[in-house]
């Protein structure tokens, strides 16, 4: 079941690039939850392709439908069924591509792993997959939100070489975000990312980056030792996004370098909670939350598909070139954050669902 | 069901560090395969404390018993029980734990989450649960070189602020990380980490590293699209591991620094087999292996438990300092490897028998 | 995940009765398999009601659409999303029951689990449900018919007191079955059924039946040891049919009045196979198929909605009674036969896919 | 994952009847649940064999050891490990029964599936498999008393022809069940079950049974809408006992014989509660408990082991003839209800847990 994720709200994505829909199914949200289309569609405005010149130029208004699951504007406990129909699709860009494998594509994975694919728009590892994510995911927000005031909050944090690095999180906010064409809130380096981005997309290349998650109030005990811990799903979660190479919690890998005294957050206890006086757990020891903010860090490769010509061999084993056309994200990471959001949150939701029953 | 893991070869481990015994049950294994305990305890010898001075005193001789699932010298395709019996357990070191919550470590988070704990060595966050991920992960290693000449290698790449660096893997044997006490196989730097290491145990402290993961003669076709992508189960396997804070696959972090033409790499056919010049993404482009070796690195934050007195609080609530006895390892990341590999091989054997599936 | 069925082909479904759509997605289905809309269509065409006078009045077209998964006329191997949108609902014929629960009915069941329900139709609890299953199911019985020629063959084998007993089934085809209005093939005894209902449905009552299947071809080895056995699976698909209360396979109750030597089914090698001479097992032995016909008998209670008044309570409380309007089959089984089929296909083709990996 | 029942509450057992030892894991049991060794043992020794001359004369103690999840008395919210040690183990009684396929049995079922088998004492298909069962399903029977006050009772209420049918269980005890040596609470008949079994036993043969199963204090709500429902997974878990080939709950097969009308069960409110003045529905509407008793029957075939010479066939294809020796019940339903109630407090167990997070 490779399309379904999480163990109790547990969401199944369904669509190609060039279907005549992408969806998904969420099951196991519980009853009584505020919600309609427009909760979900703020969210996939967030994600959806055309909002200007550094994302792809394909325009889809993704109006998403949810088909049961809802009555009377509350969920009902029953599968939350969500659809959105694809419209510009412009299959005749494709054609070339049926031919020739693009190099960082998963094109030629899929033709080893099913012995053929729909190669228009890169069938189901297209990034149009992750609407079905995202739809759950604004539930699971929303659910969260409500529940115990959970807030989640993404943005890029380098693009390229450009590094924003460490700024004060405590005054941020996902309209400050969004305010920023990179969604990088820091206004410099913004600007300087975005130039980064128009130099590459004028190459016919394209450039990588990272993005970085925020989570505050998380609620403590969320995470199941062994295997399904906190941090190992977040990391599930997050690889599972197109074009995500690595994920650090936390200290990372920087905290590698450092000795134990200095890297062990010093607990205390102060008005009736326990807290730490540093993070570098990221709100995560031993696989469970500790009620501290999570905090990640993701790094997104390069977009495979660039317009540029590149060596590479075709289905048929000859070995030429390609120039992709077609319309392609210059830098992923710059739709990537509500995705991000998303997948954490539909961690988060199972987990607090699954924590629900741990004790007596 | 956060103790399984694997939807076809699938382990569930079971037991606490001073239990009576530790182990776990491998369900799905194909019937058939040769096997015996001589075969485990191998991989169990190389994870045991008691190896020497870079590790914990507590002295285990980790025999394992195979309790079911193998008759006549064969797996017979029903479950391989495997149990370790604990004998060098001294209770009575941990009594000061029983009032402190150590910082850095799971008890406060396991205490928040069932209301009371085993504080004994840590219970079920103590890295003896591994022994039953390394019993599995034998049977995976040997089922996958017998399938696909499969071979996971696993090394200590860096301690502290000591980076051994890029070097020629091509010669690389389990015969020679093993050689090394600090299971690095690049001497002059295994030198200075073993010093780096007994210097933060001489502090009483302890110090953090970094693993490298290699795969061999990978099938190509592992991974199935979307949420069971091969690298976000490599992702979710390596984090599930005590201590490990980040994960990388292939160019990793340093790739978002790239441009797409740089990153991608170049697809030929030779052969008969279509191969990549270049190998940025770590043998896993779409979340499905393409044939090219897999390459991972883990970041393993240091040890929690340290002699040195540190601030933390009490379960009634009450700031105060701990000195924590008990026998520790100074740095996790020397007794990884063996870990690492188990998680990696338990991730490609239930791949590769969901791909048996995919076509008709 | 109570709306996902199966491990490896598995489906979700998702749907109210007046919601906007009901549907499903199925996961797992191999890649390369031809499926087209007609495939489906034919199924459900033998599902709708409408069909005459012996099912409800509500008539609906029930028209399918592929939304993914299929790429120029075969199954891609990714997700299969299935909807068919609803057309005749008329919600007003459901006030009363929005107040009163019926007896028999889910209605009670639901606002104690959930704290409300969509009580238009039945909601989620509504045969309509089934048309995921149906729409899934068929694709099971084409994806087996392929690989092994396995036929499904379900029909009404009693209506109240009227039982068409033993009768030949070497020469039974769907044809014939389907030609019956009740769906009971042997022709004497689909009138008597056929008066059976009608005298109920004239009383403003309804009636119980039992269906019979047969499953032809079925493949040996099918069925895993224990929980997932073939005989508990099938019970499992059984039960979770609305209405369905009981499930023998084989001689089931009546086997248990016999001595063993009578029971055993004597087993001799012929042509290079391994048969039996009868068949009390009805195909299966310590949970795995033999490779003999598969041979169930179902119960179906009568149908809960009907028009004479009954006494019950509303949900405030009040103790009155209620005749329930609407539209509602006066026996259920009629319409049982295809969607009993659709769930011993989903059973199979999930043990098939399962089976593949059992042997190096 | 066929080894392994139930999503939250959730076990997997191991073991083969002449292996080392059998056992089981149960996760996901709640912490703080008192539990030891002796709780299990109870049920265990209701179980085993060598309790008469009506069952195998194999004597086995059957001690039970918990390896793990219990800490000073209550379970800690981590696996439970159970392990029983096999102790009278003949190997030399099984040699024929390498050779031979014992008619009604699974050896050739398994040859079929893995290619060899275990044949000493059925291996993984011998009724030792569900000791680990019974250890969980006591966990379970536990859990559920202390948080609801649930009861479970389970006897004989047939044997071959002869049948107790209805008598007033008002005040039936598990006492009364058990001073009996066939488990049937109604003393004429229990004697003559007796004979019953005792000249089947004479004539080297074996006969059939059924078994009731009434659960009292049910919590209403448990049971998830479509494939997860409370009688779909009691038919599953029933018929996952060897030798089950049946199941109803409620009016069953003869409710299909009754109109709507007189099946439907009257609601009414009392004393702050929905009731039913009839239970024809078994405590099961709509796959959801209703809060009344549930009941269920269930069909055990003749022990397919027999000392009687029967017609068979060997692993190479020879048709020959095989008198199997070895000790075996003569009647398996006499042994069955500690591991029907077993498997169905693990049902609800699970359900329970399940429900705990269906509402907001």
């Amino acid at each position: 079941m490779s399309s379904t994720f999480g163990k109790i709200f547990s969401v199944t994505t369904w669509g190609e690039s060039h279907g005549q829909a992408v969806g998904a199914v969420l099951d196991g949200c519980p009853a009584g939850l505020p919600l309609c289309e427009a909760d979900i569609q703020a969210f996939l405005d967030r994600r959806r392709p055309g909002q200007g010149k550094l994302t792809t130029a394909r325009d889809e208004k993704d109006q998403v439908r949810i088909l049961s699951g809802v009555f009377e504007g509350k969920t009902t406990g029953t599968p939350i069924s969500f659809a959105v129909f694809n419209e510009d699709q412009r299959s005749g860009d494709y054609s070339e591509i049926a031919k020739w494998y693009r190099p960082g594509h998963a094109d030629l994975c899929y033709d080893l792993k099913y012995g053929f694919r729909d190669y228009r728009g890169g069938g189901r590892s297209s990034a149009r997959e992750t609407i079905g994510r995202v739809c759950a995911g604004a539930v699971a927000q929303k659910f969260l939100a409500q529940v115990a005031g959970t807030e989640f909050l993404a943005w890029v944090d380098s693009v390229g070489t450009i590094d924003c690095g460490k700024f004060d999180t405590g005054t941020l906010t996902r309209e400050k975000i969004e305010a920023s064409p990179v969604r990088c809130p820091v206004e410099t380096f913004s600007e300087k990312m975005e130039q980064e981005i128009l130099a590459a997309k004028k190459d016919g290349d394209s450039v990588g980056g990272t993005v970085k998650l925020l989570v505050k109030n998380v609620p403590a005990a969320l995470g199941e030792p062994v295997f399904d811990r906190l941090d190992a799903l977040l990391a599930q979660a997050m690889l599972s996004i197109p074009a995500c190479k690595g994920f650090e919690i936390g200290s990372g890998f920087a905290g590698t370098r450092m000795r134990g005294r200095e890297h062990n957050d010093e607990i205390y206890f102060e008005d009736g909670k326990f807290r730490t006086r540093t993070n570098n757990a990221g709100g995560c020891v031993g696989g469970i939350s500790n009620g501290a903010d999570i905090e990640c860090r993701l790094a997104f490769k390069p977009t495979a598909t660039i317009s540029q010509s590149q060596k590479t061999a075709s289905r048929d084993g000859e070995n030429g070139e390609l120039a992709a056309k077609g319309r392609h994200d210059p830098c992923v990471a710059v739709r990537a954050p509500v995705i991000v959001e998303s997948m954490a949150a539909l961690v988060l939701a199972d987990l607090y669902l699954q924590q629900k029953r741990n004790c007596l």
